[in-house]
């Protein structure tokens, strides 16, 4: 038609090639949400049993996704740096991945939780570029140091209320300016509570990654694991360090299914 | 932490101010989708319904959208070029809307559809600007003009099949080169089918329009509807031509919504 | 050969359709090179001779451009909003706006300085879209009014040292605060100096506008110039308010152009 | 003011970090410039000795360009991955180095040629970016092999005509579907001229690096160059294989440049 010329105006967003590509999302005004559907405090297993149920679709939808990681709220995706779905744009690699996500989490919420939705979930989701594998390996630090803070808060601040029976404002003022061993003490002095053994879902997030079979030999150098090969991959979910080096040591294919 | 300064690699991706924002979101294989869930041909009314449905949870959620049209698998959403949400960042304003848009579609499939889904459906999201209410106007054309003719061309091809007892191949062969004169024709003398007859919905696809109430009156020139006020404004759904002026004038208050 | 792929890596930047497009230069550094070739302070008007030269040589290269707004050390040129030069590509249209007008500075420099060049002239360049005739106006009166802002305090700073004989430092403090009204009263009781009476070029600034011939029949309405007839017009250079509807209103064809 | 709203317009595009920007920069209708010069064919050493001063300017400013390529009339600057010049601004870093050239080619032509200026030249340019050495060095090699193709082209072309007494449609004729080896056969056959012996410059065109002074002792690992250590360099002009390895592996300390 005469209106066709409209299309026009969309903007080309390819991503750079070459370049790994991490897609996060993060649950919009969860703060909100998980109080409707009290969730557990600090951390509720359902909800994140529903998260990586939801990130495991995602992950068998997208042979180019190589590995995830998620915590509280959020999960990110880590590409294949010569993923070439949607020829890399961004719109779409974004809006698809976020759309899944949230079907996949509206979809299973009856299997984790016996509450009924009362308010609709969402997500939003954003596109990162990370051109070397450093500093690819830092942003997947970076949010597992996160995770690691937030919760090493949150289980201090909820003792203090729940079984110190402080208020909000007291615990707040309470841990104001103290250090991780600091509260590692209030924890173990006042609660009785050993950090090191809350659970490790909660203390270092929870990791996808692929795995080929056993029998399964790799591609050699430079080769790359073929489209067949990467579904019948299995897929494992990890609640590890993804710090240490012993992580990627152990998983050489990692870096082949990230090039 | 020390590895915070990976956030720094996050685009900056504000949309040109003072634009309109269209957001188009388009289901993920729904050829395939409305297969398995044995859709009717060509249009199933409980899809478009359901479509209606979540376009409103998304109109509900952002008061900033102005009006939304949607048929097939799409729907876009037109936002007042002044909007300032989430500070007019793509990756946002897109990841949201579409999130939004799945999980009420998820959500609300029981409602509509008796047999449950056999697969998660997913949608695709996008935006693209217009500088001006012109251009803007001929892209709701292009999208209703685009529902007219593939309508046209699904009607007769599905009448040949299932009243004139054609294979796919013969119906797609018998139509080709046909002009829509020759479709209406088709349909009249073979099977008795007035098109002019057929469901507005179906022809003209469906637009949601924020309607300021009664007794409401318009904000004066260059004044803008408060945030409260759209909130309390009410939701209304049409099939009609959104290419006639008509449809505009009739209602100036669109453009105070749109500006 | 086979590296060609490397191509690919450019990224598509075209500038949004019917959107007006601003390419402001700037001089780099122009602090020391104005004082290394003694300019005169605060205007020298032997440099805004110059400048006015080169951006007359872009103005008669690119016929998309209507109109363009320069001072001190900077140049604006403003593009028909439905320019298709270079596709629209940003990369493109700034960098040769810019090389083009760094060439005729430094190609003219002898015809308007004794002086020879002593270090080598240069500009940055960018480009800004504006999405209608409002907001480019506003553009335009920005520049325009920080011309006037910027002048009228050179004017009294170096009337105060140059004439009052205060050290840079002292005229500093002396006009920390003040207000317009304020100034130009310092000019006239301390100077004798009627700001009124000033340069045009210094308080206005610079205008090159196309102009039609005085014959020539403007275009009807949607209707546009031909590159012949746009090429045949003359250039005219004003020191006047841009900011007046005046100079809108009697130069109707302005709109066509822009358009 | 009030109009200082409309800067917000400007959009924020800063490159990718760690990335290898290349800015290469390109004369506009050097077809018709060369051709009004008068300059030699197919090769003009006056010309290639003007881009060479002209990309050494531009080399001195910018401390973080590490090498440059050019030939014909273009020039390639390859920039430290690490520079955060301008924060990385892309119409910034392309401007300016695109004005920058411009300034030094027009100011030194005198220097190099008779004729004096009877148009004005003037560049385009553009940013690229590459996330790897490797592609990097393809980019490198795909702008080599380019000048190689066609200068082993132009200069049978022109020995051809000059020699060979062809009219131009014929030379062009005769080439057509030939490979490299025929050329080099024509060449020595016909002209008893042995493509080997050309002109180093001519096949392999020119490449500025910086080079540390002798004394100068590398940084060790992971360390960087100052910015006075960069200035301090020499900047050495090249006619080599840059495809080569021999290349790189005799100038480890580019490496540290890069970085
Ligand atoms: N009780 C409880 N709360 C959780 C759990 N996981 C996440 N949350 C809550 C804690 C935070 O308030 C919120 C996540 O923080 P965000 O920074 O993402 O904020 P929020 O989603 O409210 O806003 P946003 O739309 O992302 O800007 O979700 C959980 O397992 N249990
Ligand atoms: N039977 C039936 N099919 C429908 C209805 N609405 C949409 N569809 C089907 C017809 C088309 O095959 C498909 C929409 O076309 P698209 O161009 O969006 O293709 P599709 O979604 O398959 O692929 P995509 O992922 O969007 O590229 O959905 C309906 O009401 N009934
Ligand atoms: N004496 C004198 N100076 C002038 C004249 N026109 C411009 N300038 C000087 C005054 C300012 O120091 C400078 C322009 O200010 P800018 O903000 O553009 O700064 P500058 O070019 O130094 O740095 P930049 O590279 O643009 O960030 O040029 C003139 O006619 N006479
Ligand atoms: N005679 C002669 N011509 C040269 C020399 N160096 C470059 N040229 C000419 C040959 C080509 O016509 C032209 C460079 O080709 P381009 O693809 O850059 O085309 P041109 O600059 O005409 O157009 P453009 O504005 O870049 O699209 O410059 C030289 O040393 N001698
Ligand atoms: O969402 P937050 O608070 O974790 O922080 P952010 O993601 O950096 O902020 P935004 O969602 O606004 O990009
Ligand atoms: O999805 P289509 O076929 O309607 O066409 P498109 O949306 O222009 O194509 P794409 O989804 O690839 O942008
Ligand atoms: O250059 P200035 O100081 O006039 O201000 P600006 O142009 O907004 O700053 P920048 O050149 O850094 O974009
Ligand atoms: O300029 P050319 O012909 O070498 O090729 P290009 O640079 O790829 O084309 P363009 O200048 O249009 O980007
Ligand atoms: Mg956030
Ligand atoms: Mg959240
Ligand atoms: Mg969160
Ligand atoms: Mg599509
Ligand atoms: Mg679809
Ligand atoms: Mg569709
Ligand atoms: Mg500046
Ligand atoms: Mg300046
Ligand atoms: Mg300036
Ligand atoms: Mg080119
Ligand atoms: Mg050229
Ligand atoms: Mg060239």
């Amino acid at each position: 038609s005469r209106f066709e010329y409209v299309k026009q105006y969309e903007r080309i967003d390819r991503l750079l090639p070459e370049t790994y590509i991490v897609i996060r999302i993060d649950g919009k005004g969860f703060h909100k949400f998980t109080k409707k559907h009290e969730f557990e405090k600090p951390n509720d297993l359902r909800c994140l049993s529903l998260m990586n149920a939801a990130a495991r679709v995602v992950m068998s939808e997208f042979t180019d996704i190589v590995l995830a990681y998620g915590d509280s709220d959020e999960y990110s995706f880590i590409w294949s740096k010569s993923t070439e779905l949607y020829e890399r744009r961004e719109n779409k690699l974004v809006s698809h991945v976020c759309s899944l996500f949230t079907s996949a989490f509206v979809f299973n919420w009856p299997r984790y939780f016996d509450m009924p939705l009362l308010s609709l979930p969402s997500f939003d989701g954003r596109a990162v570029l990370y051109p070397n594998i450093s500093v690819l390996r830092d942003y997947l630090n970076w949010r597992q140091v996160d995770c690691h803070i937030n919760n090493l808060y949150n289980t201090t601040f909820w003792a203090l209320i729940q079984k110190g029976g402080l208020t909000n404002t007291k615990a707040e003022e309470y841990l104001k300016g103290t250090v991780s061993s600091q509260k590692h003490e209030i924890l173990f002095s006042q609660f009785h509570i050993n950090y090191n053994n809350e659970l490790e879902i909660y203390k270092k997030g929870s990791i996808w990654v692929r795995e080929p079979e056993e029998n399964e030999s790799a591609p050699s150098k430079h080769e790359k694991y073929s489209t067949k090969q990467k579904r019948k991959m299995g897929l494992r979910l990890l609640h590890v360090s993804i710090i240490d080096n012993q992580f990627w040591d152990s998983r050489p294919y990692l870096n082949i299914l990230l090039n």
